[in-house]
């Protein structure tokens, strides 16, 4: 499998897809890439308006993509796709438009059996398990909490260390800290602002600025920097 | 109904239960009263720990709790309370536990033939139609997204109005935006920490030192005042 799993699409400060469309670059390769793009995340914009402000950072890096929402047979155009992207949102939205649409399958086939597949937030949540690990509200009740599972253990996307001064809700580590009490036997990834994990054949590699924090029942959370061997996560 | 749902158990910097003391108090009235307390929200502590914490502070305000994991029949137990308590902790697991033991009917039959309710964080969530405006970790999968519903709009406990500096995910309000859009006829009150809404008979107030912030679809949000008639949030 090639996998190149994205905690977030825009950094403070920063255009969308600016921190990671190097790392977008070189995973598609020279040769001009049209991906076959999931829009369903979106919840407050069109998926018009989300396929075009994708589009335009992707032709910036020689390739392209093409909305699923454009397409009359979604299951054919993602048995056709050269690259499966999934944007972020809202994961609760995507996921049960995934569902309701019976794309599940499909994706996870066409994704296991070598197809590379990019996601940033919510599009990283759906390669895991579950949708547990998520931050986003639950808007709309999906039928099932299960999603694509083409990694076997949780990422948390947008991981952050601490609440603003003077909130005194739980910290994403309690949140997870929570998640691993309930789910003993996974790993969960809290992966920061501006780091990606690339999974290359057989190896799996965390890149960008910042360490990943890595969670697991009984045992204390370990810091990886990043380039680290992390194939521990599969096993 | 008698109705007191607060924001947050804890303020930062504070003692346990310390903000929302007085009001506790003042609602349940000068005779001793022994509230059912619930305490299926606590994931990463015991039921007994979760009941002595909240009972010490009951016990310095002239009441006490017992918490229905000490009760043979805990559906018999809601029958007979005098009053109930649903601390917070994990949204999910909470409802889902509820559901399981199917307390859910008992319960909310319980609080709309008059029997005060208190409710903080997740206490305060499951008094709305869903749980879909929760912050929590979606750590176990409930049967449904619907809860008691003793009250016609939404809550999001901990409302706060920004992200910590140089974070790039969504805010709170990016966040209530996302679930007014796909469930366009519900209000949704931001409530935030510090804050309280008590419903006696039919009125309903805000109280605490914070406003609150009032969502619905196709309007501005709308800032409401402590004290302030908000009534119109059961039209």
């Amino acid at each position: 499998m090639r996998l190149l799993l994205i905690s977030n699409s825009t950094n403070a400060g920063e255009e969308y897809l600016s921190h990671p469309k190097e790392n977008i670059r070189e995973f598609l390769g020279d040769k001009k890439v049209t991906c076959l793009f999931i829009p369903y995340a979106a919840v407050t914009f069109s998926f018009d308006d989300y396929e075009k402000k994708v589009q335009d950072r992707f032709l910036q890096l020689g390739h392209d993509i093409r909305s699923i929402h454009k397409f009359l047979d979604p299951v054919q155009a993602i048995q056709e796709a050269e690259a499966i992207v999934i944007g972020g949102g809202n994961t609760w939205q995507l996921t049960r438009m995934m569902q309701e649409n019976n794309l599940l399958d499909p994706l996870k086939e066409k994704i296991q059996n070598g197809t590379p597949y990019i996601g940033w937030s919510a599009g990283s949540n759906v390669a895991c398990p579950t949708i547990k690990t998520t931050n986003d509200m639950p808007i709309s009740q999906p039928l099932d909490f299960k999603v694509l599972g083409v990694i076997p253990f949780q990422i948390n996307p947008h991981y952050l260390d601490a609440n603003p001064e003077g909130h005194a809700g739980e910290t994403r580590e309690m949140r997870i800290e929570e998640f691993i009490e309930a789910n003993p036997d996974i790993y969960v990834v809290g992966l920061r602002e501006g780091t990606m994990l690339q999974l290359e054949e057989d190896k799996l590699n965390l890149t960008g600025p910042r360490k990943a924090r890595i969670f697991k029942r009984g045992q204390a959370p370990i810091e990886v920097d990043p380039g680290s061997n992390i194939n521990f996560l599969f096993e």
